[in-house]
């Protein structure tokens, strides 16, 4: 199903100049020729294109965020250093939220890598199916262990503002809380590609 | 590219034997001359029925395992006070676990005690539509909590078993453990009320 939209996508686009919009050119090319009904499939069919490019977009833009939130989170943990007892590499929680900031910045990086470059060049990496899974198992697992490293970290840091609020316990709080909106946003892109999932599978 | 490779599947084996699998035996309905025709959209929605009955029971079951899991986290949790200064109520963390145990205790035992009853009765008592989304939402939330307060409670465990290894801090790992294979079995239940989701609105 996916992979045959490119070829015949490529077959009315001869005669059409160097538009910005591929959408838009095949609206104008479809109305213009033909005077009979407009045909309900062709715009079932083009309405059904509009509505995967929406998800893809949607889907880049999430993991765009959610790679922006785990540097964020990443940058001000790793940084977090501030003499013997205010090291975050003395605890064990603040050490796990480090790698999984780490190892979500490099799923969301590869992935948005991959999108960013499957937009542009119209060529398909790897194949549906399998990219579905993937993209839904991905998604789900970095969503759970951001939660569970941003939890594990959260009663520490409580206690240790009870004792005093200064510099370290503030980056710490920085950094969990990035990683809290990195779950979310990740949680939310995990419903949407189990969506697409569900959808490609039992068309 | 998907729909089309069954079909191409079908063609080279119409000379096989009865078999033990649906699909041989829809080809040797098809090839056959089929006077008294069995009623394909009878089958058809039979074997969905079986599906859907599959599902069901499949959701029932998973959830009375979460039921049983929490069930063991919230006793073992909440009889867990050994005098002073190894009472699980004086840290947070372990207030936390107790609290989801309790929470996941009362969804997964309402959620079925409500399948149990649609099941003997055949009524049902919240429509599809809404049902669906109550189900994917309450999965995915409780699993997330679960998930969250089992990993919050770890750090301060291992840290207490490193001091000393009684059995205060023994019910404390039981407990947490029994709260993440909760979630474990939340989490596949959660993708089943998704997978039912998706298909229910987009039948």
């Amino acid at each position: 199903m996916f992979s045959s939209s490119p070829p015949s996508e490529k077959v009315p686009t001869p005669t059409a100049p160097p538009g910005s919009v591929d959408v838009e050119n095949d609206d104008s090319q479809t109305q213009t020729p033909l005077p009979p009904p407009p045909g309900y499939g062709v715009t079932g069919i083009m309405r059904r294109w509009r509505h995967e490019d929406v998800l893809k977009r949607g889907s880049l833009a999430f993991r765009a965020l959610v790679f922006l939130f785990s540097l964020l989170s990443f940058i001000i943990m790793a940084t977090n250093s501030h003499g013997s007892g205010r090291n975050f590499d003395e605890y064990e929680e603040f050490r796990y939220v480090l790698a999984i900031a780490i190892l979500s910045l490099l799923y969301t990086g590869l992935q948005s890598w991959r999108q960013i470059h499957e937009m542009s060049t119209g060529k398909q990496i790897i194949s549906g199916r399998n990219l579905a899974l993937i993209d839904f198992f991905g998604d789900q697992i970095i969503a759970y262990l951001l939660l569970s490293a941003a939890s594990s970290a959260v009663p520490m840091t409580n206690r240790m503002r009870e004792g005093a609020d200064n510099i370290f316990t503030d980056a710490l709080a920085a950094s969990i809380s990035m990683e809290f909106f990195a779950f979310f946003i990740l949680g939310l892109s995990a419903m949407l590609s189990g969506y697409k999932l569900v959808k490609q599978t039992y068309i």
